[in-house]
């Protein structure tokens, strides 16, 4: 490509929407414009990357053995009704009327349509396993969009769908589609990692998100370093610790004046944050035959550690819909308002629900149930009854153990750019999705989808690697591989000759080239392709070549190599096949 | 390509919506399925076409100069507004509402969307030509959607816009599209035509439709045989023939009861067709300062030709808006009821405008304005005035003379897969998209625009490519470019083997080969591929394998073809590269 036939225009300031670093660098290296609220055009080098990214998808997923096809966008209302979708996605699904007033969904995803494919393609467990994929626009509604094409509303994403006789074929097509999502992560070559993610209310059997590492992820991502062991935070366990030593202090009330966080009173009384008993109150509302009954929760956590509400709502009695007891509620519960509870003496009865670490402390400090008041040298069994249940109700931490026994815990940031998932036969239940099997009779199939954000890769590869002059691609991913930038070749016959040269002799050695003709001068030809982030670079100046030289730069080196004019092309497929 | 490892799904018969054979046979040869009234999805084989016309449009756009970028579907109605498209195009244009309540278009084209990116972009002259193009995704919501692929609603198009200085630059642009177009379609391997066409409402400058012949077209070409004239039946001149003879007859008023269309007198009086003269009453209604005036118009027409509406809505007076008389209104003018006015006589007055061939007719038939009577032996000048306006009012005919002078005309059918548009200034002065000229001062850009109907291709190139037994594709646009059909696959070793050295072999040919694996029946194999229309299939198969031989047939071959073992890959090479 010459720069003089694309179409380059970078910016020194980035809009002053652009919150984050992937949302500047993208708007100011050219690669999108915003057309509307989280809806941008791609412009030339930004879709350049984005079908370097769907090519490796593909190639992967075809690879594994899944088949593409193209579902449409605008998605009969009916079906996205038959699994209830339509009434559960609330406003974030975009729908539509058409002229003849029938409704229709801007799809999301597509599990409803492939679905409705499949009930009607497949009749015979000989047919089976199959797997779906398309590259499609999406469209989601998002209250807020920003970060650029990190939270957009119209994006690309990849969606595939597994189809199997039973639970063990879909685990193995679980399995093929984890591998290749390896793959495809390792080709982009992005640091990333896959992680154990909790399975929601779709209620599967399993699942994994994708991460792109960056210290500005949305997301924690907790894993061992000495072992496989990853999860999400919402899915990573945290273990009981040590056990519980013997009380060794006195029951005794102590005065706490206007001490109503841990931390207050931690600070007030010189003692570990992990010494103090964090308390909170929920409230679980169950209906039966038009009467509302209240069922009262405490909630128990050493003051050093978070509330995990994935984790609480796995709690028996929790699993319906729990929220936040009111004021009133506590008041009336616990005879004493927020920030002095806890489990001695409390007024009516309520379940306590102790985190595993607090079952193990002894001579900690809880409220008093009383304003102003807190207990030091509190103990269970001796000063309280035992917990009615002991349940994982937190986040982990740095140090904790590691689930699987082989190490302790470490917490990295990421950004979730795929998702696999073993949906089981919610959506074929749903929709009636069966095949015969070896005896003739139908059984629901089982299924698995998969996910990738083919446009919010672009973002958190930037997210991951970028400096203060700009984006810096992976090779596989980068607009262009190398550029070649000449110096005065509206001046010198031998840089416009060897330049010429150059540009055939790498296109034919395959690489992706583009040859900046555009006639500016260094400085700003330099920071036009540093801002894009082009991997690699070589200058081609009159005074190198007559020395047979040419300055080779890789865009995170400090300093350019001078590399001898023959070994030029060799030099650079060495570099972009590394 | 495996067939076990792709999805195949043939049908024996056609859904009974599908009216017209490419509909028919996509629908069979299982390249789309339904999902909703004019919204397919496009399953693995069609999509596999699609992908082959997308590379070639793509591959000669860029070698055209223009750049790749990709414009949202979800646009923004202030565009549209700006433009006044919002109100002008009524229920064809989708339209949905955010969670805001904010209006968006789905995109039929991008017009606005890329004068919108180009304003903000495009400072100065030295940044022009300029091409943009996508290959996006457009909605249609039409009335009445049918024909499958041919007239969906969700449809796949490519949709290129140039920007430039001036005419003579923008005229440049439309030439270099108007190559590209030719290009691609000539590697489409299709029978195509060029024709010039009316620039309609937009009010451009000039434009060209291209055509893929087909019998059952929707639209009348017109092209000179022994020249390169070639127009659309709406922007086709239609000449006059010959000079008009002196009377010869006297005027006669003949009873022709019940006589009211031209077909029937021309047989009452024993008379050629070409003898009548055909009357048609228009009203053309003005308003100003609230007051609606009508002027009324006698358009005529020889008896066997036919009224061409694009050319009436360019005689002066009738430019604006106008519509047939109603019978109240002729009843009124001509003191007649329709089928026996003529103008000798009117009782009003009325403008009349004569067909070219009308104003050189002599001794011909014409209404006597009153009920039942015509008038024989009818001349201009002697029983009445010339005509108020002679004009080009019909569609030409077989035979007419060519507009370049150079031959007759002939008429054949075509389906528009393609249309070139010199738009010039309408969307850029709409939307103020200006450039600075070299004195600085603003210019509106001048435009062009230029459609591809990607996925309506494989509906056209099928109505021009089929037979009883299915689709034959064009080897360019192919699903596959070659099958391979081994018989025998799970008895014969040879078979296997010779098959996977086959297969290899064609692989690194750089053949586009899927080998048939599912173990069918050959005479279901052979059905299943002639349906789908892989343009080349060699058989293996045990016997012709020990006599060194492979069968190989054409799709369009009425017999196979026996060619040794050792030779095939390099036949089939020739075959494909033909």
């Amino acid at each position: 490509m010459r720069a003089s036939r694309f179409f380059i225009s970078t910016l020194k300031e980035a809009p002053s929407d652009a919150e984050i670093v992937s949302h500047k660098l993208m708007m100011r290296a050219g690669m999108i414009k915003r057309l509307g609220s989280g809806i941008y055009t791609y412009m030339p080098m930004g879709l350049k990357v984005i079908r370097k990214v769907e090519a490796i998808v593909r190639e992967e997923m075809n690879r594994a053995g899944a088949v593409e096809l193209l579902m449409p966008l605008v998605q009969p209302a009916e079906l996205w009704q038959e699994t209830g979708r339509w009434d559960k996605m609330g406003p974030e699904l975009m729908r539509v009327k058409d002229r003849h007033g029938r409704e229709f969904a801007i799809q999301p995803t597509s599990e409803e349509v492939i679905t409705d494919v499949v009930r009607s393609e497949i009749k015979s467990y000989r047919q089976l396993p199959l797997n779906f994929y398309h590259i499609q626009t999406k469209f989601r509604d998002e209250r807020r969009p920003r970060f650029g094409l990190m939270r957009g509303r119209e994006f690309t994403m990849k969606d595939a769908y597994s189809f199997d006789r039973d639970l063990e074929g879909m685990q193995k097509s679980y399995q093929i589609m984890f591998d290749a999502y390896t793959k495809i992560f390792t080709r982009f070559g992005l640091k990333f990692r896959a992680v154990a993610a909790d399975n929601g209310a779709i209620g599967g059997t399993g699942s994994h998100e994708f991460h792109v590492i960056a210290s500005t992820g949305e997301d924690a991502l907790v894993y061992c370093p000495t072992s496989d062991y990853a999860a999400n935070m919402e899915a990573a366990e945290a273990l009981a610790t040590g056990t519980r030593a013997a009380p060794t202090a006195a029951l005794t009330k102590t005065a706490t004046p206007k001490a109503a966080k841990c931390e207050d009173v931690a600070k007030l009384l010189g003692i570990e944050l992990s010494k103090t008993l964090k308390t909170i109150a929920l409230t679980a509302e169950q209906e039966q035959d038009g009467k509302v009954t209240k069922q009262y929760f405490m909630l128990l956590l050493r003051g050093d550690h978070e509330l995990n509400e994935i984790k609480a709502a796995k709690v028996p009695g929790l699993t319906g819909a729990y929220r936040f007891s009111t004021e009133e509620e506590i008041l009336e519960v616990y005879g004493c308002k927020p920030g002095y509870l806890g489990p001695i003496g409390t007024k009516a009865p309520v379940t306590v629900v102790a985190d595993r670490a607090v079952a193990n402390m002894s001579d900690f400090v809880t409220g008093a149930n009383e304003v102003d008041f807190h207990y030091t040298g509190a103990n269970w069994g001796r000063d309280m009854a035992e917990p009615h249940i002991t349940a994982d109700l937190r986040n982990v931490v740095e140090g904790d153990p590691s689930p699987d026994g082989k190490g302790v815990l470490a917490i990295e940031r990421g950004i979730e750019v795929g998702h696999v998932f073993q949906l089981g036969t919610a959506y074929s239940e749903a929709m009636k999705a069966t095949y015969l099997d070896e005896n003739g009779k139908p059984a629901p199939l089982q299924m698995g989808c998969y996910g990738i954000g083919v446009t919010r890769i672009l973002g958190a590869a930037i997210e991951q690697n970028f400096d203060d002059k700009g984006i810096i691609w992976p090779t596989a991913i980068a607009p262009f591989e190398l550029v070649l930038c000449p110096m005065g070749l509206d001046r010198s016959e031998l840089v416009k000759e060897e330049t010429e040269k150059l540009y055939a002799a790498a296109q034919a050695a395959g690489i992706d080239v583009i040859v900046d003709d555009r006639g500016l001068r260094p400085g700003a030809m330099f920071a036009d392709w540093e801002l894009i982030g082009v991997p690699h670079r070589v200058v081609i100046g009159e005074r190198g070549l007559k020395e047979g030289q040419l300055e080779y730069q890789g865009r995170r080196d400090t300093e350019a190599t001078n590399v001898p004019l023959a070994d030029i092309v060799e030099f650079i497929k060495g570099k972009v096949r590394q």
